[in-house]
């Protein structure tokens, strides 16, 4: 993709501080980061979002996940971590090119997600639920 | 685990408005919604979080999550979605059974993930950066 900021990071026209690095994908630290060791982990190949990434890839791009999140753990001394993904402009994707938001949490570092979650959630009620449970369920 | 509150969902010792389940796996809908189908999926067999699910059986999830994510888009008319995952207290993980939240998002939601993740985020000095990705790289 031509005018993909990320795309551009995989060719190396643009600069990025990589930690690491395969055939198949990409991890750098967020330049605008929540945590120390925020960083992000794409496909090389251009994939907008969750929806169009062949589901072979996504399998690789949780695995660098997975060991990214031991990884920074272990030395970076974090006490947990977020993984986030936003697929499309109505979640708030900002880059249009599939990527995993990898947050290293520690104790007291005040990101506070659920004070956030927590103003927006609202309780449901169970018949609701239920009739919505059986309208996806008859779509399967 | 005896007082885990999704295993015991698992064996169906407490309701859920389930809409899949698979040998593996089992996706049921939040009873403190973000949006609309806003569903959590989760291992039937017990993990804390991310850094002790295994390999195999968190490939499997994320293929379910992925899934999910294109049906309700697809029968709930939804702009988008996130996926997140807690592991850990200090990640602000609530039930300690490994899940993947899968929230639909839609076009005027007010969710504004953005406005909260924006007040926490701060731009990372580049030598700073550079610093972090040789120590985490020196660690793999």
């Amino acid at each position: 993709m031509p005018d993909c900021i990320f795309c551009k990071i995989v060719k190396g026209e643009i600069p990025s501080t990589k930690i690491f690095e395969s055939d198949k994908a990409l991890a750098f630290l967020d330049i605008n980061p929540l945590t120390k060791g925020h960083c992000v982990v794409i496909p090389k190949e251009h994939h907008d979002n969750v929806f169009d990434i062949p589901l072979e890839d996504l399998k690789i791009l949780i695995t660098d996940a997975k060991q990214l999140a031991d990884l920074l753990r272990g030395c970076l001394d974090a006490d947990g971590v977020n993984l986030v993904n936003a697929s499309g402009m109505a979640a708030e994707q900002s880059v249009f090119h599939f990527h995993i938001h990898i947050v290293p949490r520690y104790e007291g570092d005040g990101l506070e997600m659920n004070q956030w979650w927590q103003t927006k959630a609202r309780p449901a009620d169970r018949e609701e639920l239920t009739k919505l449970a059986k309208e996806i369920k008859n779509n399967q």
